[in-house]
């Protein structure tokens, strides 16, 4: 992404965590992970990230999800060391999140995702989160998620995260950085 | 604690947890840990908690101080099975704590004890933390905290909890259950 679009998405992120009540420092505001996945196209698949600790033990994340922006159908594997995947709860602070896990399909998901992202979205059991609901997800299971209408601001509780090594269904993502 | 002090402090919980703009779900309010340490003295010296989730990996809790109330100095020693003991991060979302660890004494501390628990507070470099501010604290360090006049509501983010392993300064302290 270029520089003067991932300030853009930073400065539109920060007005979410506001909105939100979730206070940030000046120093995390100008290093949100703006995550475009490469796809070049973050309004709808993607994602913003304020990393506030990530270490050999564990992580915390606040991730804010723009109006029906959708993460990538992806799962974390076995990371070496006796790490068998990085396993994750995601607490919804603010809006609504849709995650999506292997499982019964819901007969009518409420996600809306443009046609050519479609294909490589295989699970469809749905999970609705709102403010207070948290869902935990096992190491290397499959899921992506979608905001609902508002957006949405989802605490990450985990194990250590290693982002590098994720595994998309789609062979398009690539985890880049914010700033090529 | 009696039932009714316990229902007493868990609402006043909530209603701190309302102000900082914190959701959390009905079932969630009935269970929040009224710890008061075995001190029978709560409002001075004690904590609430929300456990998120604590699992063999990490841990995400939400703790909620009223206005001065102070936790016992303490440590969280070695678990056992390779568990070096608790890592921690303090992570403040509302109002103001004040965290006290090994290090240089600060020359005039902010904070406000009854005397009877001053010879069991030992450490007293002063960290302050407003919000967005964090703090983490490496295994098996001794630390306590204050909240300010107005009280403070804090995301601790760490490694897997065993608050009976705690070891305290004060001898008269014991980490009993909320209702016993």
């Amino acid at each position: 992404m270029k520089k003067e679009e991932v300030i853009k998405i930073r400065k539109k992120t920060a007005a979410f965590l506001k909105k939100a009540h979730i206070a940030i420092t000046p120093r995390e505001a100008e290093n949100i992970e703006a995550a475009d996945c490469g796809l070049g196209d973050i309004e709808h698949m993607g994602l913003q990230v304020v990393v506030y600790e990530n270490n050999k033990r564990y992580c915390a994340k606040e991730l804010v999800l723009f109006p029906r922006q959708a993460f990538p159908e992806h799962r974390h594997p076995a990371a070496g060391g006796g790490n068998i995947g990085k396993q994750e709860t995601f607490r919804c602070r603010w809006g609504k999140v849709r995650i999506y896990v292997p499982g019964e399909p819901v007969s009518i998901p409420k996600a809306v995702v443009p046609e050519k992202y479609r294909p490589y979205l295989t699970v469809w059991h749905e999970v609705v989160l709102k403010p207070g609901d948290q869902y935990t997800l096992p190491p290397n299971t499959i899921h992506w998620f979608q905001a609902g209408k508002k957006g949405a601001v989802v605490s990450e509780f985990s194990s250590t995260s290693t982002d590098e090594l994720d595994v998309f269904t789609d062979p398009r993502v690539k985890r880049t950085p914010t700033i090529e």
